[in-house]
């Protein structure tokens, strides 16, 4: 057990990508007064929104005004996500966006077809451009992301090698555009992993590239996000994206008419890193208290399990 | 990873844990039709309901009927829990109940007073005498539970030491009665473990009985259910209780208003054995109905995840 991290990161993504999934739009005021929570949590970055096509996904359209509405606490940086070009202008250009540009890439030609509408060399190639992109902006990226690290809906297993290919991929066009590396981070945007395999291919790209930092984007489409996260933890892993209450869930790893679970939850795993004495510079009970929020919020019952329970401080003390 | 069972037995709770913490009571066919779905996964255990007292307990008070309304599937064995000596009687006096007695211990006073009306030590002494009444019956006990093995929400952390000296009471009873040593349950009867308390607590008891099989009884009470159940793997423990679709709870670990999440579901649980190349003898996707047909039987969505995401089956023909 002598892996295990003494501190770890956790990015909060569930203003985000947990509203960004739900049929209908959310007042602002009722996702601002959710980010305002997590604010006072310890959580130092928060993702709000998203530029992206106000067509495509109505629930963001609003994402430059709730930056204007959220109250800025010091040492939170505030992010956002965006797709293409038009979205990291729209962004930058936008007050009180806290660029941390990442890039994506993709291991399953279907599914960056249905969520980027390209293929993934050509998202390759996209990269690359994003990369000037943010170095001519005096940006270095923050994360790279290769998605469907595990296994795809529309693709079946993803080989470990396609997964390093496009790590490789990375650590080169890093070192040809001398910028350092971002964080190299393993998305299980459909929930394949299981803790072997999440040991398996951590090791894999530890081995490829041993410097770096790696983290970790986590569903828990099928029930095993925590389990994965321990195993992660005992590979020495100390970044997470989490969601609080579990919130989101990948839009496209659904069966029949049921939707996904969503990404592994903020205060279950930082729970966990705490039963395990693993700091994360988080307030779990104030965590739970924004879960509950979030529950309120969203009017139904969601997955996070301590939120529903509580967790154990108050019996310690 | 080389610890990991071949094979794991998982033990179905749900008809009985799970609708003896429902408020409303629900209809006898039903229920009935849920344990013919769970006969035809291959489960091999299936815990139909429990003869305990239909005051305190209403929702169990059809036991005897439900057992003669089930279409006995030949291989699978269909049990009952009881509390007390009367209980015991009733099971054994009512048709079709495959009886497999169990012993209990508690290691929690609160907990023991709540749950049964007596303290841990008259506890041990009412266990001797029902060790009696099995082995007169020409029954040797099944399974030996010590609960709250992890921590208990009235006394807080439970330490190793009394956790160890329940299983040595049990062991010395055993060897003083010259009965075979039944398998020795942790119970995490309000979702105190974690990963790493499992492994260090199954290492301990492991090393007071080192021939005994360990099995364990999980609460995803706090969502580290399924890590939890992965650090057992991962100590070679290979008997499980569990719930389909995460049915049942333990009624004494809520927090306010809010219901403690139920027992580890079967389903999730069998995915992740199957994910690691474990065999447990069921059928996942038929699993998985029974969880959907739970979920219908209820009306409300339930906890387990795989029921809703569906498995990779499909995925990897």
């Amino acid at each position: 057990m002598s892996d295990l991290p003494k501190i770890v990161e956790f990015r909060e993504e569930g203003p985000r990508e947990g509203f960004q999934i739900e049929a209908k739009k959310f007042p602002l005021s009722a996702r601002a007064e959710l980010i305002d929570a997590l604010s006072e949590t310890g959580l130092k970055r928060i993702q709000v929104g998203s530029f992206v096509s106000p067509k495509a996904v109505p629930q963001m359209a609003d994402t430059a005004e709730l930056f204007q509405a959220i109250k800025r606490k010091p040492g939170v940086r505030y992010t956002a996500l965006w797709l293409n070009e038009k979205g990291f202008h729209l962004a930058r250009d936008t007050q009180h966006v806290d660029l941390e540009p990442n890039l994506l890439f993709y291991t399953s030609e279907k599914f960056s077809m249905s969520n980027n509408n390209c293929s993934c060399n050509d998202m390759r190639t996209r990269q690359s451009r994003w990369l000037d992109l943010y170095l001519d902006a005096g940006l270095k990226p923050d994360s790279a992301y290769v998605m469907t690290a595990f296994g795809c809906n529309y693709e079946g297993e993803i080989a470990l090698d396609r997964v390093l290919n496009e790590f490789r991929f990375i650590i080169d066009l890093c070192a040809e555009k001398n910028c350092e590396l971002p964080s190299l981070i393993l998305a299980d945007t459909m929930g394949w992993a299981n803790p072997e395999e999440m040991k398996r291919r951590i090791g894999a790209v530890r081995e490829l590239a041993p410097a770096a930092r790696i983290g970790l984007h986590l569903h828990d489409t099928r029930g095993l996000g925590i389990a994965n996260v321990m195993a992660a933890f005992e590979m020495g892993v100390d970044l997470f994206d989490a969601s609080v209450a579990g919130l989101g869930g990948c839009p496209f790893a659904s069966h029949g008419d049921q939707t996904a679970s969503g990404n592994i939850s903020t205060e279950d795993s930082v729970f966990l890193a705490h039963e395990l004495g693993i700091e994360t510079g988080i307030d779990l009970d104030r965590l739970i208290e924004a879960a509950r929020l979030a529950e309120k919020i969203l009017g139904r019952s969601l997955t996070g399990r301590v939120m529903h329970s509580g967790s154990l401080i108050k019996y310690r003390v």
